[in-house]
């Protein structure tokens, strides 16, 4: 185990109709004027928009609000946030959504305290201020509700990056599993994918002797391999979303993370394909990961073996890599029976693009150091041959 | 699934050295005088008190120190350490030390912002004031350093009682694994043996649908098998103290706790045993888990089935009560192996105190309710009958 901190302060109301302790929390939490930010349709026509106002209300919260989050959240939005919160004075920003809304959120309020451009965030620039950030959640996927992390797509040029930072970290986040139950089975399952990516790009570690967030990460994906076929069965099945609900969370929130080097090579070749194609990141992902696991097996065949062994059930006859090999295609399996696509053509990706890709995924718009991988370390060749399997 | 909220904001220090972060952290977190407080003589013969001491003054933090702490701490020293707080303007406290000198630092925290005497808290009132505490840990054990529990006993009577409040949240933890190197193989044990009892006491739940937690509490099971032995083969190893060091962190901060009824049994039956005979408290629950366990086992065979399945590889063979029973022995064998007692003669326990024991478990010092546990209620005669089971 390596040395390391980890602080995770964001408080969780979790359970039903928590979305009503808003207001309560925002004044707990020194919130007074608040910028609602929000995505699509789907939070107003449910009414929880409307319960998460008229929580801030009574509790005499103000508040203004800017809706029209898409997938894959924009730089341009996240500048008309800006401006708006300096000019309404907000100093408490609470999203209302999934992943994009709360990293879309978290641009803002980093941008708001910031002279500059906030898009140097995304390009390297440590986050170390921004107004208070909360959620409340309604899809399990990104783990964005507990993490320090923002991942934002820059119009020009169609460039995804990352930025990270304690101050992103959530004051508070409600979760309420029951937000989550009127979500169509694609997104859900998009959702899960993203949460066992998130364990599996913390498994594939190059630190020694961390059984005890081997074998934390280990207890989440097969908490996710039971959960999610019964959600993807029955959309209603609350205690179901809510299991995936706490393990979405405890994927990213890094407590099971820490004293071990991380990969997020998935992430990193998957980010190309939703700022291009515009797909949904945990289907790119369930594409991706196989791809990226059988390309990096051989650098260490015997963690694959383990997880394979420990979470899949795969027997190890002797054979460490055709044990590790079983474990890669029993997640690429799983990932299909909940609707998953399996390839660049079911992904609505192309053969053609594929240098473009490994070129973006490499050097970015500029900055980018021409490797990739906390794993192994990738280079160009390496990306695009990735890119091929997946065809 | 239960509604729950969930709140552990400690900032962590992980890792070796870290304990020379002491000043800058407990500047960052508003204290300007510390209370140092510590058990005997060990910290002082490490030298580990002296680094504290030149980290705080680096750091420009003035210091008083209290030692003098003991295994099951006592409420002598609370009142002694708040008068000692209140008259030196104390405004934070550090603990430097196991469980025993975190529970007596979080007591004198809640007694200094107390009109009335701190005991109050020990029957039932709730604490929500108290000076921040933060801890430096010198033993994996007690889940003290990441929790809001604490437990004293007050001399008069006997007395081992516990106490809870977000506000006993440490500001912040120094966890540096190289300090627990140099306890002796039967305290390692006994840390051990109460880090799993941690964990047992929170998979005893009537909650149904607990699956994300369940697995993240075998999880952390099954690292402290693996662990454990190690370092009592060799207390020299760096890694397995360390992977101890989070899993009993992560065992007691609850986040494999949340939403589900919990147990606690294990834990009111012994603290009656080191009360009256000041055994160690880890010594006391491996000789109480597996005695509780069994009388308790009816109630649910097929939770203690599957914990013996999925930790103890207890093959199934569809006889339901024998694969629990098997799990028990399972666990009951692992804390033999590890050096801790089995029986009441092994712990120093007597048998003619058992109906003393059973009275007091459950009527306390006439508060009690008369009943113990929250996964089977039991009465006096019940935990009798335990105590017998442990003849």
């Amino acid at each position: 185990m390596d040395n390391f901190s980890f602080y995770a302060p964001t408080y969780f109301a979790f359970g039903k109709n928590s979305e009503e302790r808003a207001g309560e929390l925002v004044k707990r939490f020194g919130g007074s004027k608040v910028l609602l930010h929000f995505g699509g349709g789907s939070v107003v026509r449910s009414g929880l928009l409307e319960r998460v106002k008229k929580s801030l209300d009574a509790a005499e919260i103000a508040w203004v609000e800017l809706g029209g989050v898409k997938p894959n959240p924009r730089s341009g939005l996240v500048y008309e946030g800006i401006a708006l919160c300096r000019k309404e004075g907000v100093d408490f920003i609470l999203a209302v959504g999934g992943g994009s809304t709360i990293d879309s959120a978290k641009a803002i309020a980093a941008g708001v305290l910031y002279d500059g451009d906030f898009w140097d965030f995304y390009e390297g620039k440590p986050v170390t201020k921004a107004l208070p950030v909360a959620t409340v959640l309604t899809i399990a996927a990104a783990g964005s509700e507990g993490s320090p992390d923002s991942v934002i797509t820059k119009e020009e040029g169609m460039i995804k990056r990352g930025a990270s930072g304690e101050a992103y970290r959530p004051r508070f986040s409600i979760l309420n599993p029951e937000l989550t139950c009127t979500l169509p089975a694609y997104q859900t399952a998009c959702g899960a994918s993203d949460i066992i990516a998130h364990l599996y790009e913390r498994y594939l570690t190059n630190s020694k002797d961390v059984q005890t967030t081997d074998r934390m990460i280990e207890a989440l994906i097969m908490a996710m391999v039971e959960e999610t076929p019964k959600v993807i069965a029955d959309p209603n099945d609350y205690q179901a979303r809510a299991n995936i609900m706490w393990a979405g969370m405890m994927a990213h929130n890094n407590s099971c993370g820490v004293g071990r080097s991380q990969d997020w090579t998935s992430h990193e070749i998957e980010h190309e394909l939703s700022a291009l194609y515009d797909c949904a990141h945990g289907a790119g992902l369930a594409v991706v990961m196989p791809a990226v696991f059988r390309y990096n097996m051989k650098h260490d065949p015997a963690r694959f073996a383990q997880i394979a062994e420990r979470v899949w059930g795969i027997k190890n006859n002797g054979d460490v890599e055709a044990t590790a090999l079983a474990g890669i295609e029993a997640l690429q399996k799983f990932l299909i029976s909940i609707g998953m696509p399996k390839n660049f053509e079911e992904l609505g990706a192309q053969e053609k693009d594929i240098e473009y890709l490994a070129h973006t995924c490499c050097y970015g718009d500029g900055n980018g150091s021409g490797r990739v991988g906390g794993f192994v370390s990738l280079e160009e060749k390496d990306v695009q041959n990735i890119y091929r399997l997946m065809l």
